[in-house]
């Protein structure tokens, strides 16, 4: 979720964590990273997001935030371990970069490492490292020009996506990236605002009454969260930039 | 707090969490990391410990660790805000690695970074991506032989510690170090065990009821938490090193 006004992420991360072993398989651990300015703050386990105490305490005192990154997991590599919980997190130019995968990058620990290792034992992570030292070698610091960011991140994402399936979620502080290797889905809320219903639970929200005819929410996730809303769908081979609410660029990222 | 079996921090967090704005000035902020093995996850506030209902969630709903770091926070550079909110964390050699500070490092501004960048404003993030760094440079990974190690944190504690008051625990997953640059005091747990009482509270815990004979518990902070047990108190200029519950060593650190 990428935002222009502080939002709470709580009825998306409520669909997302049904997922989370009820009404989907990815029951092997769930996490959600919320940015403060250029910090991101995570809460992780190693365990089914639908029946953890502390994902419904989430839920139950909302914090508010301008990006976030949500993730439940279904494992292919490396344990079920806090180790191996997405979003991962490092820190890059002084912010937090955050990163949450969809898929399998085989070959994932042949890609050169270098200021970043990873903890726990997934491709996923490794592939994480090697996408930020990419970055940190073409950038001495968070480049003032954003789209040479942008192009950048689009350009490493596709070199890493030969190798599998690489969709991912990447936050800086500022951005959500979006690449679609096989499946992704985003929807902007903007106004006039309505109401949406879970595609996974009878649980509507009426967005109207909670929302100036200026917010703008941006909601990316690899299957359409609501029911009764237009999302878009992704094209494989192709990258999503959002800023302040709204699709910036889509970029091609092979 | 550091141990040689599993252990929930819950009574000592109680009693340092009331000197984070009831019983005590440090109101600026809180943060507990609890490591599982080489990753450490993080419970962060800019806000009071003592009315804070996510403390209050950790307090309820104990998470057990063989090695925890928590910091009450009274700014002394830095606005209270989430960036500036200890413990940092950073990921070296495929750990985290975790601090804590009380006290002023003065010109830490000064100091050489590299690899590790500060992303809020406080003296104590910027000295400990120096401290990091400085270990980087020393050591291509995690070192074999530990006690290269610990000389360098003490040692490089050392000559950071020469520009202020630079009290700190560090954390890597499988040790605790902490400096005394003006007050320090610890205390192991063992067996025969028996009460404590918080210093700060009427509370106290009969550990004899909760523990196997071969559990030990160290605990290290600014004041001693409890007024029932005999607490060590640090020398300035020295360092302590913890594993499995037990002071390993003690070394100068100037």
């Amino acid at each position: 979720m990428e935002c222009n006004v502080p939002t709470d992420i709580t009825f998306s991360f409520s669909g997302l964590a049904l997922r989370g072993g009820a009404k989907g398989p990815h029951a092997d651990g769930w996490g959600l990273a919320l940015y403060d300015g250029r910090v991101a703050r995570t809460f992780l386990e190693p365990h089914p997001a639908h029946a953890s105490v502390l994902a419904r305490f989430v839920r139950d005192n909302p914090i508010k935030t301008l990006l976030a990154i949500a993730h439940v997991r279904k494992k292919t590599r490396g344990e079920p371990t806090l180790a191996n919980t997405h979003p991962f997190v490092r820190e890059l130019w002084g912010r937090h970069f955050t990163f949450a995968h969809n898929g399998t990058v085989k070959g994932a620990r042949d890609l050169p490492l270098g200021s970043f290792a990873p903890i726990g034992t997934t491709d996923s992570e490794h592939a994480f490292c090697a996408l930020l030292e990419l970055l940190r070698k073409k950038f001495r610091r968070y480049p003032s020009r954003k789209r040479d960011l942008w192009e950048a991140v689009a350009r490493f994402g596709g070199v890493i996506g030969r190798r599998g399936s690489f969709n991912f979620l990447l936050g800086d502080g500022e951005h959500l990236f979006a690449r679609c290797a096989t499946k992704l889905a985003y929807l902007e809320r903007r106004a006039p605002f309505s109401h949406a219903t879970l595609a996974d639970d009878d649980v509507t929200m009426d967005f109207s009454a909670v929302t100036n005819t200026t917010d703008r929410v941006a909601v990316v996730a690899t299957v359409p969260l609501t029911r009764d809303e237009v999302w878009t769908q992704g094209v494989p081979g192709q990258m999503w930039v959002f800023r302040g609410g709204q699709r910036r660029a889509t970029l091609a990222s092979v």
